[in-house]
């Protein structure tokens, strides 16, 4: 059985055509897999094992995308509230590496009805974004407080940054990439998915694996666009900047307004848009304008 | 109450960032709110009424979203399965426009574990790509018959046609779009969300509502990439043949190759490349080479 790092890529016939005419080839494929993530926890005394979501996602760096999952979705709060992860394995080959359990410790309660705040649904007003940001504070995430800043020109190296290393994309052109930054630029942890949301639970779930549950002093950059769900898996860690290659939803920049976080669109070396909390990001020290005359008389 | 229509793009301030300097602006975002699906449906000679699905959406088209998801859930099958679909109106100002509810005809079955295809399982292979597409198999997709067939001149017009026709996109920049064209490349629908899903499914909800369910002398484009997702939905309807901007997924390829439907990727002015029933693209007549003698001597 092929450990599935080793399935993120699979190659496959193609027909180029072109104006110039039609070819066979082959193409590198990212490969798409259902992956279903379980929940083993403990219920007046027994341990109960279900089965609580199922993404297509990219094999490879399993165990962090279901933690991250776990983690976004507050059902694990820190490294000690689970025991272990495992994947699920019997005597069916294919059903080997797409289920992945985590268990909980005994004394750490998970009630089911918790998933369903995906109804963003409040009595107040009902289903609306406002209810939406309203289930994020209820559920305990707090506004991340300032102090962490970055410099412009970290914020414009990011793109070029992650696009290096994205060893898989520029195999196959098709995935998304989440990249987690120190803020001196420097790539800290880099996943690709079929799915944006699977990257970025994959970089969290690392982290969170590792211990680290609070990514105060950290930056994301997203491949793509940013949407409130992204944003709100970067509350939950407390990253406080997210840059996005892509442009932000109008959701995503009010979840960024009312928790905190500086968020930015359209991240490209030669500049970048920023939709929040703009005091994060420091402005270049002008230069004083007799040294700039100075240097032009040179 | 803005009807939804107008909502599909909100203005916000924005500082943008360049190596000259910073300056205050407006930017237009699209825009991203929850919509509840709800099914109203009949059971032991009671009407009942429950939500299914919650979607982060952009507001406009509700109703084809609502229609088009049911379809690609099996649950609506032809326009005669409901009666009507309505927003769930009340006192509370922010729940309008954010809760769309199908009625089914009173003869309709509806089955709440149908939606538990989601988890991807049968008991043959467990969870993996292949019980996937099984899955299909047995909620009675059936293999797209060959026949339509569209000219690679075509084709590579999509891309151009959708582009020019995009108006959110162009002034948002943050859209996924879906176009339905027919065989001559003449765009007879379009759709933008910031959920690819969700275009897809305001294209198809429109043909189903409008009473088409068949679409078989049809092409989809789409935006971005090509996931099993966005290729189950097409089947279900019946396209013959799928395009798209970007990559396609493994298991896409493999739902495409299975199922009978030409995927097309990296679709260009220039070119693209074909993955799966390279038939029904027609290959340019080639010049026989006495002519194209003449023509060069010209």
């Amino acid at each position: 059985m092929t450990p599935p790092e080793r399935r993120s890529v699979r190659v496959d016939g193609v027909i180029r055509v072109t104006e110039d005419g039609w070819r066979e080839d082959h193409d590198r494929l990212a490969a798409e897999e259902p992956l279903e993530i379980r929940l083993a926890y403990w219920e007046a005394g027994e341990r109960v094992e279900k089965p609580i979501a199922v993404t297509m996602r990219t094999p490879g760096d399993d165990f962090e995308l279901a933690v991250g999952f776990l983690f976004g979705e507050g059902i694990i709060r820190r490294r000690s509230d689970f025991v272990e992860v495992y994947y699920c394995l019997d005597t069916s080959e294919q059903q080997n590496y797409n289920i992945v359990s985590v268990s909980l410790m005994p004394d750490v309660p998970f009630d089911m009805s918790r998933l369903d705040r995906h109804f963003y649904t409040t009595s107040s007003c009902g289903v609306c974004g406002k209810a939406a940001l309203e289930a994020l504070e209820i559920s305990g995430c707090d506004v991340i407080p300032p102090g962490f800043t970055v410099s412009a020109e970290v914020v414009m190296s990011l793109p070029e940054t992650l696009r290096a290393a994205q060893a898989v994309f520029q195999q196959t052109g098709g995935l998304h990439a989440a990249g987690l930054f120190d803020r001196d630029g420097n790539l800290l942890s880099l996943r690709e998915d079929v799915g944006r949301h699977n990257a970025l639970d994959k970089v969290i779930g690392e982290q969170v694996t590792a211990g680290n549950t609070r990514l105060s002093d950290r930056l994301v950059l997203l491949s793509g666009r940013a949407s409130f769900e992204l944003l709100q898996k970067s509350l939950v860690a407390g990253v406080p900047v997210v840059a996005a290659v892509g442009a932000p939803s109008s959701l995503a920049v009010e979840l960024a307004h009312s928790f905190g976080i500086t968020l930015i669109g359209f991240t490209r070396p030669d500049g970048f848009n920023i939709y929040t909390h703009p005091d994060r990001v420091l402005r270049p020290v002008p230069i004083p304008t007799d040294v700039a005359n100075i240097r032009q008389e040179a």
